[in-house]
């Protein structure tokens, strides 16, 4: 699978984001990908609010991280945003984290999402809303 | 106004809760209020779960707080909840937070909440659901 | 006191910042605050990390946020962020929240703060960092 | 490898921890099995405060969660913890989330921690503090 769309969503290290380790404490990560998400499904030409409004939700069904670097406060992040594989009935997202302009990947992970309906039952997207299976389709 | 109801709430400081001064967040005692609150009302003997599911909410309008002193990484807190002042239409509660069975107060706070329907628009309680507001009104 | 710097800081809400009540969650205001005045030390011409590395703190003492709206999930924020008072041994940080470019305040709070050092004990700035004292004094 | 000691760890889901989906935030389940982390040390007889006042960090390298139902506000939580595998240089913890008493797993999940001094540099736990070693050796 040739991914065509590949984000990049920058933020800024919070004070609040810090443990007594003094760097950031590993349940951030999972918070700032959720935050490249949205910035990816934005990129992409829907918002996820948008989504979220026609009746369509995507809860996480699994979560890795690697940790392979340390962020601390103040530092300046990017996280780089694709789609790993999706199906009418699930999505993965991958996410590689950099900090300060290097190159070096400190972080990363991927998601595994259902499509569901507000009650969170299991849907097929391709079947219940074709538009956005075709957008996502078309990113990877 | 004499006070009728003063509840003690527990909890360990947990390792996300602290930052890298080496201790707890400032954020944090907000989450910690808001339990102590959760157990204030369930004490009281109506779960705001249940207040919820009928129809009302009781969202924050105003937030206090005052440090005194630290707390730590696995510290033992304890939370005293009372209300301080009530009406048909808004509430505050009142906390102060000790730890390891100290009498000292580390930390002291205020919420000010407005009732609500599920749409946030401001409902009077005891027109509404009586029941509720008599036995909020029996604790202080 | 003439306010001679005011910033203004930007976010957009996370997914994770909101609870079932479908708005942000109020104890987000608080570590927004914190990101606001990260950015308000930065442009005053040095870093709260290089405060820090120097051996000074800013714990907070006292917060107060008022809540006059609500804000909700990918809504684009701005933070005014000013000092409102300042002496040789503490602070007082002031905030103004408002979201996707309305001119109507949605929050605002104050944060206190005192110098210490690194073992949290009180220190006089302006006696132990008259750089630092100075920088800040020339924004109020 | 036989695991010797599983704990169990209680917790009651914070208003906070809920999302505009009306469910637990994925985010908040390494910290619930942090908190459960915290628990099984101290269980084992040594406090994870202790092992860091003694110079030894047990930092994140990787984290995985399975979500196979959700938790709402209130709900009682119980965690199962255990060691999974250890080395002398790494230690992997395993846990599982039940609520409201129920025998169905609603989220499991995997910590891979390495042991480090205070710069966060890989030490090797046998070697720089045996009684450590050998304390969680008895556990699993």
């Amino acid at each position: 699978m040739i991914t065509l769309l590949i984000t990049e969503t920058k933020l800024i290290v919070r004070y609040a984001e810090t443990d007594q380790m003094g760097i950031v404490h590993h349940s951030n990560y999972p918070i700032w990908f959720e935050a490249a998400r949205t910035d990816f499904i934005k990129k992409m030409g829907i918002s996820y609010s948008d989504i979220e409004a026609r009746g369509f939700l995507l809860p996480l069904i699994e979560l890795k991280c690697r940790y392979k670097g340390t962020a601390r406060y103040e530092d300046e992040i990017m996280i780089k945003t694709s789609i790993k594989e999706m199906s009418p009935v699930r999505i993965a997202f991958y996410y590689e984290l950099f900090k300060g302009g290097s190159s070096e990947v400190i972080t990363s992970g991927e998601t595994m999402h259902v499509w569901t309906n507000k009650d969170l039952k299991p849907v097929n997207i391709k079947k219940h809303a074709p538009d956005i299976y075709l957008l996502m389709s078309s990113t990877c």
